[in-house]
């Protein structure tokens, strides 16, 4: 299985490296860490990584999107929405955190399916796309191909929800404990008081 | 408060990520992406970060120290451990994540001092050194200048303990729900089953 985590700049932290340590416990998984044009990305907190272009993977894997504030600007970019669109046309799963899911709303790429996101930034998201049902009280929502989950640390829930989906429960709990993670396996409940 | 987060090679993301995550934001931190000589680094799930060299820092502020497999050779690298344990006694505080506890006992850091560690990986740490109290039942332990964590993302809750050392469990609160995350707050109690 091919993962490909898509950077951008001003991507948030938790957001991807919290499912890339989770879906690195895939076994057999191949990683890649991808941005549209391939280079240096420098994330939110200000450290640059190391990204392949896009055009060098297969992009029939599964596909990772973080949200962050990037997402703010690229929302407008017609060439990365465009681009963005293709990438998940071409994947067999997508998976966004946080306000990624704005992105994919963007694309018109959740029309008429179920969603969420961030909760800091929800009304935000819901404007960009009212032909979403967008669902706020879900710690993440799995929707034919589309994986969405709420704000930063929920992409780790989703992940490990996933890899239930996919590989079984046991799995999901073995990376859990693993890490030493306390899941939140609810994927109805946001833990938004 | 200047925050330096030291990388080596096969270093373990969301050890490293998750207080990275948390510690930005701090009001008014300053964060910067070390390693011993600078350059890239490359992760135990196989991506690059550039890094700063430590001999450009402020090795006053507070130095995060993750795990992951690259300790395995680390212990044994008189180099890197002697230019580590003057990092350490330098910073204000120090805090590890996982096997990074290790290193700290290899330099001597944690003699008469109470320690924690990976529980996955727990016997081999306490072979490091028996002049430490290693305590098996704790998510993360603060001694001193010390603060050492669990496996991977305990770290993320001893960063939001530290932060509540530091700034109030308010703002430790308020930094959880702002990353939707479920603190583990007691740091007594690992979920070690």
């Amino acid at each position: 299985m091919d993962i490909n985590f898509l950077f951008f700049e001003d991507f948030e932290s938790l957001d991807i490296f919290g499912p890339i340590e989770i879906l690195a416990r895939i076994d057999n998984v191949k990683m890649h860490y991808v941005s549209i044009n391939g280079g240096l990305i420098k994330s939110r907190q200000g450290y640059e990584i190391i990204t392949e272009g896009v055009s060098t993977i297969n992009s029939q894997g599964v596909l990772v999107i973080p949200g962050g504030q990037g997402t703010r600007t690229l929302i407008d970019d017609k060439k990365f929405i465009s681009e963005l669109k293709e990438l998940c046309l071409n994947a067999e799963y997508v998976l966004s955190i946080c306000t990624g899911s704005a992105l994919l709303a963007k694309a018109g790429l959740l029309d008429n399916h179920n969603a969420t996101s961030n909760k800091k930034a929800f009304e935000w998201v819901k404007s960009i796309s009212n032909s979403v049902n967008w669902i706020r009280k879900a710690r993440w929502v799995a929707d034919d191909k589309f994986y969405t989950s709420s704000g930063v640390s929920a992409g780790m829930d989703m992940s490990l929800g996933f890899v239930s989906d996919m590989f079984g429960v046991e799995k999901a709990e073995q990376i859990a404990d693993d890490i030493e993670y306390v899941w939140n396996r609810n994927r109805n409940a946001s833990n938004e008081t």
